[in-house]
Parts: structure tokens; sequence; C-alpha cells
């Protein structure tokens, strides 16, 4: 399987019109690197969100949604910031979160709840509202139609490098745009439970095609469901993971239930590419790994069983040391919690079958293990008992992993 | 919490009067380490066991299984070696357990089912049946009441340390001692379900005391959930888990409904202690943390929760570099899918309050930090919805973790 999709191509937030956006520094890092993201819309687009899981929930999580929901869905900012995750901060957080969006509606010259807002970096801190409070008009003086890869260099925390994608499509010879940023690299793991993206993950998405807000909800949630959300980096669940999608209709195209399959085809291949970045740039990570679960008796035991696999820590370092430890990997099918048949079950490192049929051939291993000498690699498991399946995305782990998160405070 | 009781002794799996034990080298380990632990019972001892619930289950654990349900639990002799899981193997691994079994009764004087048999190592990859087949007389010739150590030594794998202990009891002026080794330091974790003990560890237990099959199975079901069921080094539970218990009744004691507390409180002092030393010796361990969540709607999930932050890479990580990241607990705790108040929650580091009622009070952390330089600590969180409780151990993780296992083949 090649994880990411050809119909990509160059471009990010602000490569779909009508949007303009920036990335700008306020010092709330200590390093002085970007922290404070803008995406602005030049006129009321229709949005959709989907938020964490997790029963602690960030203030930015509360009031986004508190403004999705006065606004009946209508945005024109999004401003984001770095360095602090403005989570478990009590009331005091509730009230910075609404100010962070107040002096942004202020700029953008619309109401507060037309503003949502998205916060990473540690817990349990209150965020520099001077510092804040000088960023933002900072960034609305940097926002332009090239200042997506700011924006995305501005929402980064240990994240190694920006994610940035997009993707065109045709509507009655109109080119509509889909593009978009995340950031994210430790704190993302699966939850299983539909409709929610996971992890210390923000996803910024935009299209110039307009798109009625419920149609663009069901877009966002179908697509979420097997991009974001089948990617774990360290299986933790994070206060404050946020996907958001803002249409702009610039392109002067509608997407309607015709047009439904074409947007979410370039939706899903710029959220793809989005997701597989934040595993590539994994902390610590060295290798993509594709996991996928076969024969199972339904979806739902395929995608647990490819996740149990993709947040083992056993299968994880087996991977990163380059040892084809397939009995690892059959054991965690074991230990699952789903249907399974040993003896009708196959593990394949690649295309190289290490076990089948309750046989080993282990003798194969000296090939995997060259196999494994790849930057991208797959690994699967037939569960014997059934014909659905599932894939996932995960990374390896390795010394660098611990290294980051020994001396980090997310 | 003093996590190791003080009714403990030193002592061993052959303290107990009636069983002798040896530790030999068969040469199945490169290392050319001991490798064939052997312990027999003088007489027929009543017996009880309990095996990991993982779906792909080792040829010793199907086959000690099969001996059990044969002899109505009577049992003369155990024999294990490690080096080598003899799991996944196929026709030819079920073929290799009953063999190792049979040379065991041979020489114990016994029938076959009389024996029972435990592996542990690399998975997938026969048993060098010629070495064992060596290794069993020599085994015979070393056993001695002095064997206990050199058994614990030969059933190690990744262990840095063996790990004995004992304890006795007083029944009607008789003393009553209850001796155990274990194994275990990696593929350790969680399953939550009642009865089976969790990952690749093996327990040998025995006492001297007579004690009816159905109260000694009573006793180790009860006992191993609260001991080597709530520890967890990697979250991973093994195809080979096993936990045995042989009474002897060599002290002229019996151990009825009346003597059953005395008893349980002994097993559990020297179950606790063996399960405290294998997360201790965990890959890449250096530190010793007791996960407390009180205040929960039910015990159930209580340790659902404790066992989430027992087994969360970033509460690890954060613990291993003293970095009292309360944060992480407390994200942990609402992704854990139980019942959660974040207003009424508290998180505590040693017995420093750094998160209650909504607040954070994160310029404690610096006194925190000083806590955790401690070799042994503790965490807890409060959910705030209930009054249950439960605690596990976990250990910290490591880049020698990393380190380990991604070289090691199980």
């Amino acid at each position: 399987m090649t994880p990411a999709s050809s119909s990509t191509t160059t471009g990010g937030v602000a490569s779909a019109r009508g949007f303009r956006a920036a990335g700008v520094s306020a010092s709330i890092k200590a390093s002085g690197r970007p922290d404070v993201a803008l995406v602005v819309s030049d006129t009321p687009a229709t949005a959709a969100a989907v938020f964490t899981l997790n029963k602690v929930q960030a203030a930015p999580v509360l009031v986004s949604k508190e403004h999705l929901a006065k606004s009946g869905g209508i945005v024109r900012a999004i401003v984001v910031n770095s360095g602090c995750a403005n989570a478990c901060t009590g009331d005091a957080g509730m009230a910075d979160a609404r100010t962070m969006a107040a002096e942004t509606a202020k700029l953008a010259g619309c109401p507060p709840e037309q503003v949502l807002v998205a916060s990473t970096g540690v817990i349990g801190v209150n965020l520099p509202m001077d510092k804040l409070k000088t960023g933002i008009p900072k960034a609305f003086a940097a926002l332009g139609i090239d200042g997506g890869s700011q924006a995305a260099q501005a929402i980064m925390t240990t994240d190694p490098f920006p994610k940035e994608a997009a993707a065109t499509f045709d509507v009655g010879g109109k080119t509509v745009t889909v593009g978009g940023m995340a950031k994210g690299s430790g704190m993302i793991g699966p939850n299983m439970a539909p409709h929610a993206p996971h992890a210390t993950m923000l996803a910024f998405l935009t299209t110039d095609a307009a798109v009625a807000q419920p149609l663009l909800a069901r877009a966002l949630v179908e697509v979420v469901d097997d991009t974001f959300n089948a990617i774990t980096v360290d299986g933790d669940t994070s206060t404050n993971d946020t996907a958001m999608l803002l249409a702009s209709g610039a392109s002067g195209a509608t997407v309607g239930e015709a047009e439904y399959a074409a947007f979410l085809k370039a939706l899903r291949a710029v959220c793809l590419e989005l997701a597989l970045g934040i595993v590539r740039g994994g902390e610590g990570a060295t290798k993509l790994v594709t996991v996928t679960v076969s024969g199972a008796a339904s979806v739902g035991d395929a995608r647990k069983t490819a996740m149990a696999i993709a947040t083992s820590l056993l299968v994880k370092t087996a991977i990163h040391g380059g040892d084809p430890n397939w009995g690892r990997l059959i054991a965690v099918a074991g230990r699952a919690g789903v249907p399974f048949d040993p003896q009708r079950a196959k593990v394949t490192i690649g295309s190289i079958v290490l076990f089948d049929n309750g046989r080993p051939y282990d003798d194969r291993a000296p090939q995997a293990a060259e196999y494994l000498r790849a930057t991208d690699v797959s690994v699967g498991v037939d569960l014997g008992v059934g014909a659905a399946s599932s894939t996932v995305w995960t990374c390896d782990l390795s010394a660098e992993y611990v290294k980051i998160n020994a001396d980090y405070r997310t």
C-alpha cells in the first residue's frame, strides 16, 4: 500500500481562494519560534469541527464548541497558539480563551462567536495573555494568501517539520481547492469512538467550494474516521484535539450531493497526507508503519486489533530495531479481545508470510529483516475468522522518543 | 504506601518442606546461562494454576491445562525452560511439550499428567529437544532443598535479577511456609479479566500446608488478582503466562476454612513481593511507580484508569525524567472511558496536590520534581465521582527499554 495519495498538490491552509493566513512569534515559546497562527476568511465561511472525546477538555475546545453552536456554523477566523495548551486552567483559562477570540474578532470585524480558537503545548499553565494580545495584531498585520507555510510553522510543538497539503478537483469547469495544515508529534493516540479526532493533533482545513454546513460536517466526520482517527504515535489522547474545516465559496463552485464524492476524495487525500505527516514526524520516529488487519469478523474488530498492534511497545521497538519479531504481532492479536483463530491466522511482514495456518516459517526471518531496513514498512495479521479489514498507521519507538518525553512538559 | 509486605522472610520455591528444586544449563540460551528449572514434590501435591487469557496459548500452557484436568490437580513436578517460549510452534511444539513432561515424569517416577510444564523466551521457534533431553536428567541430579536460588536463575530471560520470596505463619503450633519464585521483565501487561495472570511472567509457588485442591485454587485466583494481575511493564500480554501453586502437606498442618485468612495473607505477601520484583526488574526500569486511583464509581473503573495511567508512555517517560507533568496524568484519566469529573478531580504526586477542584497548583511543580528523584514513587488521581479505589504498580520507561527490545527476540 502506498499511503500518500497522488491527487495532492503542494499548498496549504491558504491555498483555497478566500482565505489568508499568518504565523508570527509572540514569545510564548521560550525558543522565540513562531507561536501564533491565524486563518481568516474574507467572507463568512460555513464551518464544521470535531473535537477530542477526552473527558478533560481544554478551554479552547469548550469555547470553540460554544461559538460554533452560537454562530450556527459561520466562521470568519481561527486563531491558534502553540507553547501552552490552556487545559486544566480553571475559570481563568476559560476567560483567556474567550479573550483570545474577542481580540481576534475585533480585528476581523466580526462577532466573537465567529472566531474559533485552538491551543497546544503544556497542560496546566495559564496563557500569557499580554504576549498573546501583542501577537494577535502582529498576525493580522502579516496576513496573506502566501501565509500558509508560516501558519503551519506557528502551530508546531515537538513536530520536526510542518505539515501542509492541498488537492484540487473540478466542478463544471471550475477548479475547487481543498487545503490544510496540521500539527502533532506526541500525545497522538486512538480512541475508537467514531466522530472525534485523537491526540494533541490540530488540523485546519479550508475549501473554496460553497458547501452547506450539514454536508460539510458530514464530510469532515466521514474523512476523519479513516485518516486522523486511524493514526497513532503513543496511544495517548489529548485534551485539545481539534479538526476544523471552513468553506468560503470563493471558487464560485457549489458542492452538493452530486459533487460530494469528488469533494470527499479531495478532502480525504489532504487529510491522509497530513495524518501520515504527523506519524512520520512522530516523536522520535524513524519509520512509518502501515498495519493492516484482515480476516476479522467486523471492521470494528479489525480496527481494534490493528490499533493494539500499532500501540504495542514490543512491536514498535522490534520494528525500530529491524527485528522481524512476528511472534509479537500474533501475541498482540491474541490479546486484543476479538474473535481470532490461531490455527487459521496469518502474519506477514511486507509480503513475506512468517506464520500461516498454525505453522511458523521462521526460516524466512532473515528476508523479513532485510525488508524492515526500509523507512516505510507494512505488517499484516489475518485473524482467520471473517472478511473484514482495517488499516492504521503508526511509527516505530526509539530511544529518542524517551529522550524527548522525559524532558518535555506537554 | 510501602509496597513490600513485612511478613516475608528470605527463601524461595524450595523453602516449604517436601520440595526440592534445581536450575541447570542445557545450552538452550546462547549465553550458556542456566535455562532448565525443576521443582519436585517428594509426595503427590495438590495443585492449582492460572494461565494467560491470550487467545494464542503456547504449547506448554495447553499441555499443563490438559495434565491438571487429567490428574485431578495432583502434581509431582514442574519443569521449566527459558530461552524458547514454544509458542506458535504448531503440532511439533505440542509434541515437544508432551515429551518435556514425559521425560520428567520418567525420572520423577510418576505418570506424565502429574508433571506441569512452562516455557519462556522467543516465540515461533521450536524447542531444541536434544538439549532439553540432556538438561532434564542434569536437573534431577542437581535437585536439593537448597536449589531454589538456582531454579530462580534458570527461569530468567531479560530479568536483571532473580525473584524469590517466602513467608511463614502458624497453625496450631506448626509452622507453615509459603515460598515461590517468579520471572518476568518484558511482555508484562494487564488484561483486566479476572482469574488470569498477565504477561510473560511465570510464578511457581509452594506451601507445605495440606490444602484441598478447591481451596488452593480459590486462594491462587484471589491473590493473583491484586498482585500479578495488578502490575505492568509494557502492557503486552504474553502467550505463556502461568502461575502455579503446589501444596505438599509436609508441615503436618492443614489449611481449611479456619486457616484460610492466614494462608491468604502469607500467599499474598509472597506474590506481592514477587510481583513488585518483576516491576523493579522491568526492562530498562529505574523506578517503581505506585499508581492509585480513588474517587471512582467502581473498583473496576478505578483499576481500568490506574492501568491506563500505568501504561501511558507519556506518564512513564515523564516519571523517568523526574518531570512532575501532572497534566499527563489527568489527560489519561480523561481518556480512560470511565465516569470522571474534572471539576472535582485531584492529582497528586507523592503527597503533593498539583490539581484540585478544577484548579492547577503548578507552582508546586518544583517540590514534586524534588520528590520524583526517589527510586520508589507514587502518583494518584481522584476521579471525583465515587468512593472506590485501586492500586497498580508500573515502572518508568527509559531509553534502555528501547535498546533491550529493539534487539531481543521474545
